[in-house]
């Protein structure tokens, strides 16, 4: 997608579209209209950074409450976004075995109760066995430290979020 | 509803009660859970506002592009969230003579060609009299003046839609 067809977009066809580049937080995205015109599509994912980075500690909490568990409770009952639910299915944990279903359940129970917010990982860059590994390890971390953690993932998915619809883009102007 | 059944709701449960207080922007009441215990129902109204202020000039406009036309395009696809529905409804808006839609969606696309985002206002609280002369006359305002504006409408919708969930609590433990 050219960047000069993201600065024709009007407020609303960039919040369809850019909506849901941060899960279930389209107000980043309506916020961030107001900086075009963008000098290039870098520059439309730094300003994603930068609004994240500007909020305040629970701010960036509520970023991550507003993120699914993985393998929960949202994707057997089929209300993940579209995103989300590729990115699950993407890392294998729409077909876990019982037992790994079980596993990552207490794990991201016993996250919360730990922290507060849902773990959040970029599940395009990992796998089942990565991601209950990276559960155990990260439940260990300090607050901050997590927190941290948590929204620098937010950022990586992100960022796949973003090439999926320039790639969606650039394949229709082909057709 | 109490503010100890408040200060008992899982994050999941918050985000579920409270997440459309401002119009799709869950990510507000999801970052309020952190201040939990509140000591009143009022002290939760008050972080909304608090949050709100609490944003760049950006992220109001951001809150403020995540609310749909009156009597727009969302109205007629019945894409509106349940509370906007009920608001526009009780408005008039959603039974407006073919003269008076057409009047409406003039000014409304006037006034987002002026300001960069829609014209928000506390339905609930007007009537479509109102309304109209209310978007003759706000398109007028000065950019701040009217993003100031905006968001003391929000403010109010916030308002209305807390407690119209601590009435519908009220009821059903009534029941």
């Amino acid at each position: 997608m050219d960047v000069q067809v993201v600065n024709c977009m009007t407020c609303e066809e960039f919040v369809r579209v850019f909506g849901n580049v941060v899960e279930r937080c389209p107000l980043i995205a309506a916020a961030l209209w107001s900086r075009r015109p963008f000098s290039s599509t870098l520059e439309l994912e730094n300003g994603f950074n930068e609004f994240i980075d500007s909020l305040s500690i629970e701010g960036k909490e509520g970023i991550l409450r507003c993120h699914p568990d993985l393998a929960g409770r949202e994707l057997l009952a089929g209300t993940l976004t579209v995103e989300s639910r590729g990115e699950q299915g993407h890392a294998g944990l729409t077909s876990l075995s019982s037992a790994d279903a079980l596993r990552m359940n207490q794990l991201n129970s016993q996250y919360k109760e730990q922290f507060g917010f849902p773990f959040v990982i970029c599940a395009r860059m990992s796998d089942k066995d990565r991601i209950l590994q990276q559960l155990e390890s990260r439940v260990r971390n300090q607050q901050l430290q997590e927190l941290q953690c948590g929204i620098e993932e937010v950022k990586s998915i992100c960022r796949l979020r973003l090439q999926d619809i320039y790639n969606r883009a650039a394949k229709s102007t082909k057709l």
